[in-house]
């Protein structure tokens, strides 16, 4: 049987930028295994304190499994 | 790089009340790692032998990385 | 509480047909957990370099915790 | 052939609770053959002239044929 | 227990206009059972033989049951 | 030309229910104009400091205009 | 910082014609402030007493702000 | 006015293929009324207990009125 | 190896109705190809200068191959 | 009763850059009412006549109530 | 500016089998231009005169430009 | 009968960013025929072997014919 792989579902979060939240949530999961793919599926956020905006980005990452 | 948060996906069964079959869920969910956030994805349930109504309600849980 | 099922999303390839991605992707989530059910929720592919189609399904699995 | 199952999508009305209006449309449908399973699709509702919620609750109900 | 709704789903056709086959699904689905509500699910169509495009528009009908 | 109504979202937070929540946003609408009808959207929530469930129920009402 | 625009959601209800219950929805939204644009978001209905057909149409207006 | 149709929804389950309980599913709903086209909404499925998958595919289908 | 389709999706526009801005989509749609079947996919619109509707209809239109 | 929000569509238009539109449409929101969360719905834009594109971002803008 | 692809959608018909359509689908696309994936869209069908099934599959097709 | 608009689906890749990625897709489709407006369908990408994120973005651009 052929190889798998697994999709897990992330939120990043950044004070910068939507990339920079995306780039967290990525390499984030890229920690435990290795990155195949990536999907932006959500960006979401909130204003700060400072008035800044905070981006919460939901990210699908597919990660090659053994 | 910002914190992280992961998304899990839970069905909790009950046969007293959806709010029973989220609580199962959320506080399964919690064991492993704070749960910061939860949505509730889907409403299913059957006909339990005895005729009472068996609720089994999916929920997306999001938990604080690292 | 009542029990708890998890729901894990992978993606099975095969170059033989879409059954056979799809019995990939939940054997290969079997193998740490019993699966109680699965849906097939995307059917990708590509065109491999010997002119074969190459399939990669998506699959929820359910998995009883505990 | 091995056995069919067919879905009828019913609205259980209730002035008590959601979980009322389900209970409502579910074992309505049970009346004329099992329902071996339900998912809620819809919850709307309506104020009552006395002020109190009117829930009607959307229901796909799977019931086994033959 | 209260009062129940069933939905059933109707595809009417009409070389005429959308209304007019909105029309003959909703009217065909009275014709069983008083008709509480409907909706248009899905607009369709061909272009018929002798050109005139012919309309095919899916409608969900709330029907009042027992 | 008839009568028209509007549509506004509204989040409705309780500590107690779902149902609390619900009618936390439709009572909080109906303040300003009279509350044709609601559909419950989205139930989210969080996990509050004494360990409760707080739940934030997404609400869209139907007012009627004029 | 450039211009924005608000989205409302209107139903028209007319008991002559879809496209007039689009009207009305959209010339009640341009009372208040110039329309940029509309989309058509759901059509639904009922048999009035008379027989005629009853059109409720949900409509999303965008409106220049400032 | 002119012809309608009716759209079911059926659940056809096979342990063979997914093409069994589609066939399953539409040959069910052929004996009946004369089916006009068919669509594949959802496939699932189980792991039976001799570890063979088990899929239950749900169809709805397009049937020609009287 | 059958027949195929192709699916294109084509906007139409027309001040006089929704009827007309899909005759318009198909009709256009048509002259380089023999139209299969048509579905209507969104409508939107705006309010011309003369306070006359615009309607802008988009139609995904199948058409044969080969 | 508990704290509501309301929930507004606003389109944010600028000809910098998506997180300038962003901004644009949040901070208007903002100016009426503290903005609690938001929610990118839809990213379109245009080619302007200089050949720039100009993007228009809908976002969802959750306001804290009374 | 980086590599380009176009998205194109095409229906492969076939009374075979639905990896046979979808075969179809992606062959006849590949005539004109390399094919980088394809994605399933819509599995449809009708019962032909034989009583065999005919499938209709939908399937999105992205190549290479330039 | 008026003007007609048709919409093509491209996808833009860039390692520099998601507006890249865009401007990518935009900007090949307008090579062809003037760009009226576009819409932003799917954010995905993959880690590149240089550790740098590959934006691939999914565009809907809508184009006047004739």
């Amino acid at each position: 049987m052929a190889e798998n792989f697994e999709i897990v579902e992330r939120v990043g979060v950044s004070s910068v930028s939507i990339s920079d939240a995306i780039k967290s949530a990525v390499f984030g999961a890229r920690k435990e295994r290795p990155v195949a793919w990536f999907e932006v599926i959500q960006q979401r956020g909130r204003v700060a304190d400072n008035g800044d905006l905070e981006y919460q980005v939901t990210v699908k990452v597919g990660r090659k499994l053994g």
